[in-house]
């Protein structure tokens, strides 16, 4: 009867291992999470005193290589970029150090010119906390993105200046 | 003459391109800036205010698959924790946001706990600027490393809690 029990909690487990590797649901206008994400390189970094959260600015290859070579204006077609958010939080043992609590979201611009054209560009898609629940009820959420994004229309609608590195 | 003179400056420009290319000296303590590690992928993001800047820490392939398996008590030889800083800046079309300015330096940690066994198990070396300068005139910058990371000996020295991804 023990042995049971522990085949079957072992089950569930495994059964719960899957499900939390699934691929999150697409955003309301169809974009895909991009794959891999997590591997990608830093394109920036900024800490939102208005959203008291520390972000990441990351990008695809296409889009590091083009921060890198100075080719942002335009981005090329096929650069993804991407921020992840996490809240502050004061480090425990260095109370001047704000670092990252809380996981917020993932968000991604994808830079498709012809497909994107009546966004700038842009394919815009946010997924929400650890569960990556796709943001938006529907399609129309973009126009909140894009009503911000278009204040640095003459920056191809993209906030970030990729860092000074050596 | 005046394509002597062309022809000199394109020359004087492609030597000095290969002289920026060249590598940094080694740190005082004999530590060699590790390739690629602008390739590298991030562990965490911090905002210094004692420091007015802020700072990506990333790590190579050992480093960053520990992060992430959660096996860093300690941290395994091999791993290699760097830290890129810029100077804080206000952002020029969002002013609640802290951006990065002036690259400030990179710093790393290299784990191996055999050959430095001395300084708990962690190498340190630190380049200064875009002209990338080792710091310290001497062996002994290592101390001062060491009297700030020792707090914080009860975490592996390192002051970095690897942030949660999804
Ligand atoms: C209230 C203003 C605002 C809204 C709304 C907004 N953004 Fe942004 N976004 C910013 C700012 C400011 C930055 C610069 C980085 C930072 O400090 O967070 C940014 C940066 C980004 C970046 C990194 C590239 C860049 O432009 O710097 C992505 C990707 C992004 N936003 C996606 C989105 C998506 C997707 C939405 C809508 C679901 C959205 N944003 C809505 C203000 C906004
Ligand atoms: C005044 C205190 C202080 C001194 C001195 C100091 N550090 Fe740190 N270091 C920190 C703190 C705090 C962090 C956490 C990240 C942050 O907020 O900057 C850190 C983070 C790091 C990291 C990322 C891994 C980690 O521990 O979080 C590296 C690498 C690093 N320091 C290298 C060095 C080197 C090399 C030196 C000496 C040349 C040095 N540090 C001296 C306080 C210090």
């Amino acid at each position: 009867m023990k042995l049971i029990t522990t085949l079957t909690l072992g089950a569930l487990l495994a059964a719960s291992a899957v499900l939390a590797a699934e691929k999150p649901a697409p955003a309301p206008n169809g974009i895909e999470l991009p794959a891999y994400y997590k591997n990608w390189r830093v394109i920036g970094v900024s800490h939102r005193q208005d959203k008291e959260s520390l972000r990441v600015i990351i990008g695809n290859d296409t889009a590091v290589n083009a921060a890198r070579a100075g080719n942002t204006k335009p981005w090329p077609d096929g650069s993804i970029l991407g921020k992840l958010a996490w809240k502050d939080q004061v480090h425990p043992k260095w109370a001047p150090a704000t670092v990252p609590g809380e996981f917020v979201h993932a968000e991604f611009m994808i830079k498709d010119s012809a497909k994107y054209a009546k966004t700038g560009g842009w394919g815009f898609a946010r997924w929400l906390g650890m569960e990556q629940k796709p943001y938006g009820a529907d399609q129309s959420f973009v126009q909140e993105c894009l009503a911000c994004h278009d204040q640095v229309k003459d920056n191809d609608s993209v906030f970030t200046h990729p860092v000074p590195l050596p």
